[in-house]
């Protein structure tokens, strides 16, 4: 058989499995000049952080009308200084908040490093038998509220398509016997780890985001680990950068700044 | 047969598909560097945005002659804010509102982050019979009129080149076969999603660009997504940066940069 | 065979192809900072005309001389704003026009962002029975004089070493062929796009460059597109950033600044 | 078989070999601002270095207390001046060193170029008897005191997963012969290289990051290249950026920044 | 076989070919800014120059000593302005030329571009009977004075570990046939072409740096080139950047710089 000869059509299309969404996702990484923060004068310096801690101040009215979710994150390492993620209903909703940061005073100190769209996402594979949306334990990992755990750790995330290893060639029944091995692993983290995925196809460069929160960083490192002896990570996972950081809230926040 | 082995060349060349060419197109992604429009007075700002206003009340202008269309969109997360996507005649066009633009007053306080030059195609794989110039539906396609949907979303991609995978070593049949089923992906989404697909071979650095609007944002996941399964894009498509945002128009353009 | 196992060394060496080489040649690609030359003054500005005016006069001074030949075109996208392309008898010539360009005045308004350093290059593929040097077409095609035609389109371009596709792998017959039936498309262009095909092994990062001419851009777009299903592309080529802009003289130039 | 098929699934998972977690490390890559140290007057320099020395007399206190180690390196070429290296009980001691540093007038004359975020790790490999914290020998190894070695060797890593390169999809029993062979290269080097290997899966973007102390430079390029002919490096083996530099004192960095 | 099973493990481990090395050796790329250059005053630019003159004649004292060599070659393109190639005892004389260089007053009219850090090196492929040190032919390669030919060539590159293209899974035996071949290539440049080989495992971000030296750049093509053919570099070779420029000396360096 020539190169040239296509896959065999299936008879019937490969079926694609469906998936539910829900809120909207923003992770927004940012690094702070320390230059400009330190050349500040106090004055300017304690009006940025006003300002900051009443741009937070938003994020928990939102929350409390059910609005949406949003955390703040340190990043350790040169990559960011710290990520703010926000889950809101509209994709116009989080360049709002985008663009609210930018118009801040403390934005002037601190330069962008890097961001990723996408919107949390359950994927149906396993049962197919009730309406999902009427399960409030789906809604609620559609529309997770942040828990604020003491660690985060963020990469954004393909399925392969290279050559003999190409996911989006399998069938749907080969794909659901993979996923639900994989699934295994993840819950045998229940209660160490807590993880939102959120697709990102049409929105970013890569196809998911994947976040974790855990009060116990080595528990991100034992379960990618272990995953990615699973064919599913194996043959099949590709990996953008991966970011780490501990919990801040108004005043750790302020705490950091403190010269 | 060693490695050395060329494909045999066919007895006849392998037949290329003939496309139509419409408008060329620029897509000019910008980011607003703040911290300079803050630092503006308010004379300043709204001097630039009378400026802005003026530029872009042009492209009614244009429009209403038949000699073009034009669009801006707010991009989601730190890759741009905003979007300018024209279509014009000539490339000359093109280069004269970029340059236009970067002498305004504003584009002092924006920052090129991608732009992205091609022309508005239509491939000719599915009928031969009929001028496609006379139908006045395919000329609408090759120079259509931007309906301000409320999303859009942008992509660059090639079809793959890689070792047994490889578009360009496929016959005519076959990839008329394959196009086939993967353009009833596409029709199955329309009223939802309307799509621009413009060539840029010869012009940019993918070998098209792929620009798609709808009001409801999750639609360009689900058809991208379900087209990812299809074996065009499977193991042939290789794509580039996603952008996504939410149309724009003087008014909400305006708001964007009040502070 | 295990894959330890090298290939056979043929018998006789893989012969190589003998290139001829004429003028040096530099693609000098920068970017406007239209910042800084909105916010230089009248006076400033004229100078800096005055002065790359005077710089692009010597051009004509050496093409008159038989000594090389340069041209300047726009950049559509913000990859660049204009390309100088400069043929020299050395390397130390096309140093020295860099050096004198980065000295004028109106080089403080450009930035850097792009360069191309290769030699014009016949490739003696087809015919073996004379000596080309005596051949005044040949030596025309050495030391071309650039004839402006209305578009540019650049690119830099390799053969592939990937695995089954490796092109320097192949016999020097197997090449031969296969350049034969890639030649015959360029062929039929002829008179609608002349391209300069220039080496930059050892020089760049690429081992060639392409630098095509024509009245329509589209065409560009075809005969790009219609290679690219010939074997030797669609198998071995290998292809960089693409630049497609229109001719400038003193005089459009001085337009394309003109605030 | 189709490519379709998925690797046939194995009657037990794949078994992941356990790893032991020491201390967590961060490299942290400075270059030096020189433009910025030699416009600075002679009294801002002193203050800098004061205050560069306190921060790290720091240090001592740290490494007294048992509670991490850190140590200060050049490096040689572009890459970077110098880099900071520290082993902390968390990743919050981490985070707080880096933003001390930052915090310091020293920071101001020098600019982030890289970092890496792991935590030091043994693998288990080889034995499986006894309980390895138990072990004085392992936990010196997990919570090793910096040598100040007269050279550094900096590198990231992964173990490949491309097509039948798959380290991943490797039985234990294989991986385990690999590494045996491979450790025995490590270990011919004992006495002339000192390694410290720390895992980074879910903290940064390659698997592990390799640290090598040595007082012959030279060692650093005859161990790695001896490793690179061993099948665990040649085929399984992905490498990141090199860097090497010399040690620095309190003494010798001043010496480094005097004009 | 399935794609699991690793690859037998041969009777005795992959030999090692031994190598030689001598001086370290930093190849140190700049660009000038030429903005502030030409905005320096006359007596700043004065002070600078002399100071750069006094800098270079220090290399001459060193290699008089016999401890050193260093040489300063244009580069052609955007890439670098000049290159300082140094050839010296330690990474500590390196790295001290390098920070002295970056304390000049020059240095602040230029940027780093791009270096590179190795150790000239024999490879002991071919002849295993004496004791190589003790040749002075030898020694006069692993520490080369630099000649100062009119040009230089330097690029990085990599022994391929790609699937079955795997230099390093190849048999000693098979390594020194294919180096023989390859070998004779450069041998037939003689005269026309003088190289130095410097490794970089462990150094940087490549395995070898090549340095070439001729008086004809063709020379360099045509070799670079011949070689692509020849199955080391066709099938194992994979490069990085190529720097292509002229020599210059104390007198031609400052008429570079003369506006």
């Amino acid at each position: 058989m020539s190169q040239h000869q296509p896959q065999q059509t299936p008879a019937t299309p490969n079926e694609v499995a469906s998936t539910l969404e829900g809120w909207y996702a923003l992770h927004d990484f940012r690094s702070i000049n320390w230059t400009a923060w330190k050349t500040a004068d106090d004055e300017e310096r304690a009006g940025a952080l006003d300002e900051l801690q009443e741009f937070m101040k938003e994020w928990n009215v939102t929350e409390e009308a059910g609005l949406g979710s949003s955390a703040v994150y340190t990043v350790v390492g040169q990559k960011a200084d710290f990520v703010m993620m926000h889950l809101r209903e509209t994709l116009e909703d989080l360049n709002k908040l985008e663009n609210d940061f930018n118009k801040t005073t403390f934005a002037k100190y601190t330069t962008k490093t890097y961001s990723y769209v996408s919107v949390v996402e359950l994927s149906n594979y396993l049962s197919k038998d009730e309406d999902p949306m009427q399960n409030p334990q789906i809604v609620a990992r559609l529309k997770p509220v942040l828990n604020k755990a003491r660690y985060i750790c963020f990469y954004p995330m393909n399925k392969k398509r290279d050559l003999d290893d190409n996911w989006y060639m399998l069938s749907m029944d080969e794909r659901r016997t993979l996923m639900r091995s994989h699934g295994l692993i993840g819950r045998s983290y229940a209660g160490k780890v807590k993880q939102i995925i959120s697709g990102s196809v049409g929105f970013d460069d890569w196809e998911w985001g994947v976040t974790l929160f855990s009060d116990d960083a080595l528990q991100f490192k034992k379960l990618i680990y272990e995953m990615r002896f699973d064919e599913v990570s194996a043959r099949y996972g590709e990996f953008g950068s991966f970011y780490v950081g501990s919990v801040l809230n108004e005043e750790t926040f302020e705490d950091m700044l403190k010269l």
